[in-house]
């Protein structure tokens, strides 16, 4: 952010080939400037807003300009402040709050941050809610909202909290949730594990609470034909346009994958969407087929979420639902099975040819050939060459489209101390590339 | 433990009533001396076992001896070994291994640690584990086992690894699986969090493998008259005698609950236990039936495992499933409404004499007082006021069973800083005992 010399946009637009394809969204995601109407000499209110827009852009560097408007102040977080949106002297790309003063001024996206509105159930605020769309649309404005955080680009300089990370990335996401927008951004960024470090990347991030004009599918057109976004996650409570979604939904997802949490599945979560964003969330049955009709990867949890996401992003898609368990002792191995199969999986038995090939080198005693497989004492005994004959073996069984590997931590430190187990990791990484199938390591008990 | 003088058990076994209610297994969880068969001088093999349990005992100061046994050491860990189990001078209660010397011997109970008997799924392998069996009943002798981890019992001074805590506790665990019972001690033992360190501890643990001779209802059963045992968690793979267990488990659940998780409630799981145990794992819906049954409570993995046995420790029992979800922004409240009404809890309407008396305080704009509630503008205006006032009416409303406090941690902190969230929390904890139903705090992001 350069508030006293704003330097020109131009070559960051031409630079990520935005001159050519400016669609619609651009300006929002993008903007050359924002007024940000609300913001306060003595600090934010209770939650994320006001300031703390402007304290997000300014961590992520907005290259463009930032005119905080409050009648009181002149000065906001050492930038000058205007009474109104009126009195901004230069064009306004996007401005958080007060249309009838964004429409004078001819902004382009107005991002109603607050709420109060058709969420509430009461019939005068949904009213309220009506006219100022209606307001905004005769005025050639979009809106974002109302009740919402609005937009993270972290290449356009844009974040609704200074908690947010700079670098850029491939996940779009969109989200009637700012909450839960905020918290995957947040947890997603630290995403990782100890011998994985790996932190989600963003590309665009946008909250739209209760979408009174611009809807999910808008998003996700948007992000569909936007280059830096690979695959896209998404959490959603109603579908004002079901019919317009899915179409959106069904024709990306031959391209980009997209993960979708429902808000609202439930009898009781349905009733909450309403006292949230406003929105029928529909039911549970319809919600599915959607997804399975339109190629949605359905989730329902944070964590359902990030992990699905991790595995788009990291591992090959696999050829079908056959995945071999590589086990240590048995009772994490039964109930890794069960898990895997209450969520759709089958372990099946391997080929006739693995098993033969595995009797030579794995003692039965404490073990076991069939799947999930019992491999800790293969692997104590055999090291990297066990490893390396095993996934050669998978490889070439017909049986098995992916792989867990799960094995106990704690008994690879008993072994040999920590430096025994980071050897066998390290080997670990190194040998499974061999397999070219997707694989999900679990390490338990890692206290060592 | 005193290796050179041992110290007579008899004071011990006099002040926890040991003398008069002395029952069949309790030479099994208070042996006054055990013998250890298959301990090396050179250190434990590759898993728990062997010198761990010597190592195990030591440190929860068993008082009886301990009696080492190879062939080729004089002392192992700085106690003196003996050639046989037979060459041991004194009487064994408890012996782990070789089942011949023991019965020449006279010892009580062996436990079978070892592993390549009918879990591995040949017919001779399967045959020698019930002539071992045979063998030991005709020489009057109970086995635990094969294929197990045997007994850790605080109390009684037994610990299959020093990572088990000293200090004894209420909860009784009966499982199959020996890496799952390990799993459930250590991780049980550091459950908690930030604002209630918490830490299971433990009167019984016992981990029984194949389950060849004493069986799972043989446990439930101890565990029922003992006194220290409060509540019993379980991790079952198959029943031999299914009638038993279900007439045992149905007594017991009218005095104490039972929390069990089933591996092999789906197809490859249930092979996956034949591998394991050499269960039989059954099907599912009898499974569940005979829970519904007989009171047993079901979980699928550990963290349900763990949760539910805190809650039961915790937590009076709530009087119907009608839950009331005190939330902050909307997306997390949506998110566990759906959570909480898929386990089978209902989040209905408060009743109106409630929603009217929270209207007086709670704030339209942003928040709701409908269920789930949106409480943060309300608790951050109006601190404990606003806290006791909506307890005090939630413990009148019978409409609500219980309650689920979800608040965004990271939010407090931005308000008014470390100090302002732990105030609140200190508060909360101080309140929420006004209302006198089942309370569970959620505390979303706290990273301050």
């Amino acid at each position: 952010m350069a508030v006293e010399s704003p330097r020109e946009l131009d070559s960051l637009w031409s630079a990520s080939g935005h001159e050519e394809a400016f669609t619609d969204l651009d300006h929002l995601f993008y903007p050359r400037n924002i007024a940000v109407v609300g913001a306060s000499p003595k600090g934010g209110g209770f939650m994320w807003g006001g300031n703390s827009f402007i304290e997000g852009s300014i961590k992520l560097n907005f290259k463009g300009k930032i005119f905080p408007v409050n009648p009181k102040a002149d000065n906001i977080l050492g930038i000058k402040a205007y009474k109104s949106v009126r009195d901004i002297p230069d064009e306004v790309d996007l401005a958080i709050f007060s249309v009838k003063d964004c429409v004078a001024k001819g902004v382009k996206f107005v991002h109603l941050f607050t709420a109060g509105f058709s969420e509430t159930g009461r019939e005068e605020y949904a009213e309220i809610e009506k006219e100022l769309v209606a307001l905004a649309r005769e005025g050639g404005i979009r809106l974002i909202g109302p009740n919402c955080m609005g937009i993270y680009c972290p290449e356009g300089g844009l974040a609704w909290t200074n908690e947010f990370p700079r670098r850029p990335g491939s996940i779009g996401f969109v989200s009637q949730s700012g909450q839960l927008a905020g918290h995957f951004v947040i947890e997603g960024s630290a995403y990782g594990f100890r011998y994985s470090t790996y932190g989600f990347r963003y590309s665009k991030v946008v909250s739209y609470g209760n979408a009174s004009d611009l809807q999910s599918h808008d998003f996700l057109k948007y992000l569909a034909q936007d280059e830096n976004t690979k695959i896209i996650g998404a959490y959603i409570e109603g579908l004002k346009d079901g019919r317009a979604f899915f179409e959106e939904a069904k024709s990306i997802t031959r391209e980009k994958p997209i993960v979708a949490w429902k808000g609202g599945e439930t009898e009781g979560g349905s009733r909450a969407t309403q006292s949230h964003t406003g929105s029928l969330a529909g039911s549970y049955k319809i919600w599915r087929a959607l997804c399975r009709q339109s190629g949605i990867i359905p989730v329902i949890s944070m964590e359902e979420l990030l992990t699905t996401l991790a595995a788009l992003q990291k591992l090959p898609l696999p050829q079908g639902t056959n995945v071999a368990i590589l086990g240590g002792a048995g009772g994490g191995s039964v109930t890794m099975t069960d898990a895997a199969e209450r969520e759709g999986l089958k372990v099946p038995h391997l080929s006739e040819k693995t098993i033969r090939a595995l009797e030579e080198f794995v003692p039965l005693q404490g073990s076991s050939v069939k799947n999930p497989l019992d491999m800790m004492g293969a692997f104590f005994r055999g090291g990297q060459d066990a490893l390396i004959k095993t996934f050669t073996l998978l490889k070439d069984d017909p049986n098995i489209d992916a792989l867990i590997f799960l094995q106990m931590a704690e008994m690879y430190v008993r072994r040999g101390g920590r430096a025994f187990l980071d050897a066998f990791i390290k080997h670990l990484l190194e040998c499974i590339k061999v397999l070219e199938k997707p694989t999900f390591i679990v390490l338990e008990g890692g206290r060592g």
